[in-house]
């Protein structure tokens, strides 16, 4: 079963807040549900996230209001913005249940092009660096992004180890390390700041992860992390792969400074047993300057920063 | 009461694995328990091993034998031989007691002066990011090493603001917040990967740290994300100080390479709660190559990574 899924009228997803430990499924009954699911990272991941928006809208019988409920749930991951306005153009139910199919299906066929595409540039590579989680429970569809690359890698028999970055504060690495798990392929899980350790070592001969919105200049938004792990590439001369699907590109956005960054509550991080008085800071994303993007795997092929601009040309084609 | 403390012939350590929720002081009764005190990090903080070590010895009956339990104990900070040379030069019970007491008191003095001097030092930045816990508790005397110079810089009158990483795995930056909250000093706990993001926005004015064992050409060893740290401070042009007092230099390893760095238990990351198969891998400690070192602050002045050398010459003299 796929992480978002739409069965008998019903917007089932899994319950990413209970990974790795438990698989569990909750039905949602309205856009507020689906809202509360968003904001409480039940539902994670820029793709699964614009899937089961799309869901919400579609069978919502208040379907502007429930638009703006849905959109104001995150806001940093474009995917959802561009899955209501996908979805949204359909009048009636039936067309926007239509659409928000369609929507998932352009995701999953985007997702598995990625997987292509990546594969053929990371042949290279054996040992790869990861944060936060890319797979396919933050899809919503069978591929991931830079995990779906890896699981491409996988099947055509490669032998690739990857490294897992656990993403403090919400321990996203945990679900990736579960997945690869499943998927038999070896990994490691280490928390975020070892990072530095294996690159400067000669243990990572890739850094490869996901976005949340790139703009039209190529800066791009994702979990926070991504900046140092893109400076830490740079520095010790690995690539730095970005897979993310055209529905995560914002090409009304010129730079990255443009990019609204969620910061989240300081108990993700200091929890509640911590000393009463301390206080937390607790950005949800940073912004990667383009210049740092070594290539943007995408369905429509790899492109390197500069690239951009005509992925938006395609895009608008 | 000081974190290591000799009261009435018994070593009296403040239990860290319990901060900082509580003040717990552990008596210890042999260089066995002091050494399981050392690796459980119930002691840590380079100079408070050393000074543990030194009363552990200092009370032994048989020194030669606790010499190598204690040095055992953790591999990488240097502090731990040279406390337990300085300490076995004494034939007698009495004798090693006033040594390890010596031992601390120098320790002590180091600290006092290391504030003295980073404090003119850090005069022009209001915005520090520390990582891991170098206070008082670290130190096991009055001052810290680089939370020492802060706990100076508010003495002195002066706004600071800490931005303190939270120190995956086992959250020291929990007992910095402590500390800070103590001493009055404002301060959010940070997830460390964070760090970069709130460098590169320019909130951060420098990055002040510890050091476990400093190398003669001034590469050295640190808790994991320490190199990170130096990169992300190099790419982004703010300064990157160490403070440590001569007894983390080791002039006889002449690169970071040849320092041994401690892997800890992977039980440390995903704990016991995690899924079953899931691995990790838990470097304790990092290198920082002395290139990235903008000054090194000590008892005996500041220096540049180049200068180490001198300290070397002023150290044998």
């Amino acid at each position: 079963m796929l992480s978002v899924e739409f069965i008998e009228n019903q917007r089932k997803i899994l319950d990413q807040t209970k990974l790795p430990f438990k698989e569990r499924y909750l039905a949602l009954n309205s856009a507020e549900e689906v809202s509360e699911a968003i904001k409480s990272m039940a539902v994670r991941g820029a793709p699964a996230i614009g899937i089961a928006a799309g869901y919400a809208l579609a069978l919502s019988d208040n379907p502007e209001k429930d638009y703006v409920t849905l959109l104001s749930s995150r806001p940093t991951a474009v995917d959802l913005k561009n899955a209501l306005d996908f979805v949204a153009k359909g009048k009636t139910i039936e067309e926007r249940k239509k659409l928000a199919s369609l929507w998932q299906a352009g995701v999953s066929e985007a997702c598995a092009s990625i997987a292509e595409n990546g594969a053929s540039l990371l042949e290279k590579h054996n040992n790869v660096l990861t944060h936060c989680n890319t797979g396919a429970v933050a899809t919503g569809v069978e591929y991931g992004t830079a995990l779906g690359i890896i699981k491409k890698l996988k099947e055509s028999g490669k032998d690739i180890f990857v490294y897992v970055g656990e993403t403090r504060p919400r321990m996203q690495g945990a679900i990736t390390s579960w997945e690869l798990n499943k998927l038999k392929i070896p990994n490691s899980v280490i928390v975020d700041s070892a990072a530095g350790y294996f690159i400067y070592s000669g243990k990572v001969d890739a850094v490869m992860l996901g976005a949340d919105r790139i703009a039209a200049n190529g800066d791009f938004a994702n979990k926070i992390g991504t900046y140092s792990l893109a400076v830490l590439a740079k520095e010790n001369s690995i690539p730095f792969y970005v897979a993310a699907p055209l529905s995560s590109f914002d090409f009304s956005i010129d730079s990255g400074d443009k990019i609204k960054l969620e910061m989240r509550g300081e108990k993700e991080i200091i929890g509640d047993a911590y000393a009463g008085s301390t206080s937390a800071l607790n950005p949800a994303f940073d912004i990667t300057p383009a210049r740092y993007v070594t290539r943007f795997i995408t369905e429509k092929g790899i492109f390197s920063p500069e690239g951009v601009g005509s992925i938006g040309k395609i895009h608008r084609s």
